[in-house]
């Protein structure tokens, strides 16, 4: 069971997407637990404005301490919930952040919104700042929706149970070999024999090779990082 | 202007987040075009299927190519669309190649879905696999919001005229600085006076500093790439 409050200023949109597919049936299934929380509800201002002027100048509106403050006390309650901010000032996210996020059993994600949010909540709510990359969002709901999405499909009986999420890029270090499906020959192009033969370990061997060469190709640093021998992998590229 | 034709099994989730918010508004005031296609529309089996078994065995299933192709040529009606796809397997994603899609002014996202699509699809029509990171996603979906939110927020009137976006983190190269908004004393903790004092060079000095600071904390890969000299950096550093 894992369980995620979201506070964003755009529910609706972070429940259309994480009230889908998979993660939808994990909910319904009883295995996840996924809140949204409406930030603008908690506004000291009978308006509804949660945001306000930098102080120093700049550019842009800031989200202000209270509304953020009085939706967290809301959920925490008193106690101590893991509370996880998507902020391009973060730590980049990858699969072993997941993986630590998914032990908790329980976290809040706070998405930020206009230019920024003011640093004393931050500094008072937030045990951490999280990026989903180099690269800047006009908002944390995408980013929350991605963590989200990546920690829930690893609680067990989340994907369908031939599916087993250890097979897949970067739980190996090695990025997934190319896959093929019906029909045998599409446009022309045939599947590659050996995913024909039925012959197990051939097809294992294909596979790690074909893996092993896109990694070397396209991501060198995860190459270079592969708990293997050099001589194995020579060994193996060859072949 | 910049169009962005988005290949998807969950047209409604994409709308829900690309039509709300900032984007949303880009959209209406005709800046930006999204259009969503549903892949299962092009499906050949008469109950809309457009997965199989993948050759060779393993686990999950494979999206088939000919749906793919249908829909896709439906878009590109003979014309060369610039076409990424989504996939763990493809090269990270981050603000350069945002800035790069950006100047192709039309492209076509595909979001992947189960356990991958049929490699002959990727190799007829698809110019360049995009991950969003080191992470695993259940689909394509979240990572391609991402992407199409990245370029757009940066086409001319999206933001709001007074916000510039290069002011931003990762777009100097930097971290962005604490920021603050009213009040000026909350939960006991007073705004930094310099941001009071409307004095512009200290406030831009103090900015600095801190951007500086929190780079060379969170970030020791891009406080070794920044474009100042060291001596410079220790300077403000010390002041």
């Amino acid at each position: 069971m894992m369980k995620i409050d979201i506070m964003t200023l755009f529910p609706e949109a972070v429940e259309a997407v994480l009230g889908s597919s998979i993660i939808g049936r994990g909910r319904k299934a009883g295995l996840l637990e996924i809140n949204t929380h409406q930030i603008r509800d908690y506004a000291i201002d009978r308006h509804g404005r949660t945001d306000d002027y930098p102080y120093g100048g700049g550019k842009g509106m800031l989200m202000q301490c209270e509304p953020l403050y009085r939706c967290h006390s809301d959920i925490v309650k008193g106690q101590h919930i893991h509370t996880v901010m998507m902020s391009a000032q973060g730590i980049p996210f990858d699969q072993g952040k997941a993986k630590e996020l998914l032990a908790r059993e329980h976290i809040i994600i706070v998405c930020g919104h206009y230019e920024g949010i003011d640093r004393r909540f931050i500094d008072e709510c937030v045990d951490e700042e999280i990026s989903l990359g180099d690269f800047v969002l006009t908002g944390g709901e995408i980013a929350a929706m991605a963590i989200s999405d990546a920690i829930c499909r690893m609680v067990p009986g989340v994907l369908a149970e031939d599916v087993c999420f250890e097979d897949e890029s970067h739980y190996n270090g090695l990025l997934e070999y190319p896959q093929y499906t019906r029909p045998e020959i599409w446009h022309g192009v045939r599947v590659p024999e050996v995913l024909l033969s039925g012959h197990h370990e051939n097809i294992r061997k294909w596979r790690l090779k074909q893996s092993l060469m896109l990694t070397k190709e396209r991501r060198p640093d995860m190459f270079e990082k592969l708990e293997m021998s050099r001589e194995e992998i020579e060994k193996i590229l060859k072949e």
